[in-house]
C-alpha cells in the first residue's frame, strides 16, 4: 500500500531540513514522496540547490506524512495564504502532522499548533507560545499524531523517530545502519547550552533579526 | 576571496551525500558552490529530489575544495571517462579533496587514493585496497589535503572537519551551532558494532550485491 509523504516546497528553505527526512522517509516501504509547490517551477533554497517540485498543491494527493521544513523562507510563507490553506488542508486528514526546525511556525499558522506541545529551531522556541503550542525541550516532540523536531540537522533523527512511529523500531534501526547514523560531531558546539559563549554570541544579531521578522509575519496573520 | 567548492553529480547518486556537506560547507566565508554534470539536465538521485547542475565539467572553474559524494551510481560512474577524468584533473589542482560514503571509489578510480588513508560507507571497507587506498577506523579520515567521510549521514561530521580545516574551528562551531547539531539518535543502531543482529543482516543481501557491482566496475577500468 502507498504511503503517501509529502514536503512542503517555499522560496528560501532550509534544504538540510527536507533533504535529512527525505532520505530516512524515502525508505520506508510503499514510501511515495512528493515535493509540493504551487507550481512545478523550481524552488529556490537557503543554497544553490534547486528542488523541483514532482507536484503542485492542487494535483497532490491525500498525504499520509504531512512534512513542512524551516528556513528564512517561513516569515514570507506565513503570508502566503495558498501554501497556508494547502497546509491546513493536508493537517486536518494526515495520519502524521510534522515538522522540521521553524516549519513549527507554518503548522502554527495554519491553527495547527493550538493547545499542543511541539519543538523548534532551539534560536526560535521562545516564539512558540505565538501559535498557541506549548516548547518542549527534548530534540523530537510527539504528540499525538504532530511530531516536531528541533533545528536543521534535527530533521535526521526526527525522521528515525517518525519512521518507528509508522513502520516500527526494526525498520527505523535499518535505515539508520544502511545510512550509516553514528554520529561523532567534531565539536561539542550544536547547542546553546554548551556551545562556547564567542560562539553563541556570533550568531545573536542574525537570529534577533530572524526572530523580529517572525514575530512581525505572525502578528500580520491576526 | 572566493572559495570554489564543487560537488560533482552522477546519475542515483545519495543526496544526502551531498546535501549534508553542501548545507555546512555553503556557509563558509566567501564559498560559491557548485553542483557540476556534463549537461545542465538534472540529475536523478536515490530519491525524487533532482538536481539542477549549475555549471558542466567543461565549465566548472578550479576548485578549491573537491566534493565527490557516493551512492548505488558510483559503479557506473567509474565506467564514464569524462566524469573521472574531471575529478582527476580537478583533484590534481584543488587545495582539498574530498569524498563522503561511496565517492571515495571515484577518487579511487582517478587515481587520487594510491598509497593514502581514506573512508568510505561501512559497508564498503573491505573494498578500499581495490583502489590503493589502506581503510581508516574513523567516521572521518584527514591524510594531507585528502578528507573522506563514512556512510550518508558522515557528511555532516566530515563537512564540519572541512570547515574546521579550511576557516578554523570557531567558523566550524559557528555553523554546527546555527545548524543545531546536537544529535540524539533515537536507536543505537548506526555502526554494524552495535545494531541489532537481525537489523544487519536484513541489509546483508544488498549491500552483497551492491559490493559485487562496485568490484566489477573496479575490475573493468583496469
Amino acid at each position: 500500500m502507498a504511503l503517501n509523504i509529502g514536503f512542503v516546497l517555499f522560496d528560501r528553505l532550509t534544504q538540510l531540513d527536507l533533504t535529512g527526512p527525505l532520505q530516512v522517509l524515502s525508505r520506508l516501504e510503499g514510501a511515495k514522496c512528493h515535493l509540493i509547490a504551487r507550481t512545478r517551477e523550481p524552488v529556490k533554497t537557503d543554497t544553490v540547490l534547486d528542488i523541483v517540485p514532482t507536484t503542485t498543491f492542487d494535483e497532490c494527493p491525500q498525504l499520509d506524512i504531512l512534512c513542512v521544513p524551516g528556513g528564512r523562507g517561513v516569515a514570507a510563507a506565513i503570508g502566503d495564504a495558498e501554501l497556508v490553506n494547502f497546509i491546513r488542508g493536508q493537517g486536518a486528514t494526515a495520519s502524521w502532522v510534522t515538522s522540521v526546525c521553524t516549519g513549527s511556525f507554518l503548522l502554527g499558522a495554519a491553527g495547527l499548533l493550538d493547545g499542543r506541545r511541539a519543538t523548534t529551531h532551539w534560536a526560535y522556541k521562545e516564539l512558540l507560545p505565538l501559535v498557541g503550542a506549548s516548547p518542549g525541550g527534548a530534540r523530537v516532540i510527539c504528540d499525538e499524531n504532530l511530531i516536531t523536531g528541533g533545528g536543521v540537522t534535527a530533521g535526521i533523527d526526527f525522521a528515525l523517530q517518525v519512521a518507528a512511529e509508522v513502520s516500527g523500531p526494526g525498520v527505523a534501526q535499518a535505515i539508520q545502519l544502511a545510512l550509516e547514523y553514528d554520529p561523532v560531531p567534531p565539536f561539542d558546539s550544536g547547542n546553546p547550552k554548551f556551545a562556547p559563549g564567542p560562539v553563541r554570541d556570533s550568531l545573536e544579531p542574525t537570529f534577533e533579526r530572524a526572530r523580529q521578522e517572525m514575530r512581525e509575519a505572525l502578528s500580520r496573520r491576526k
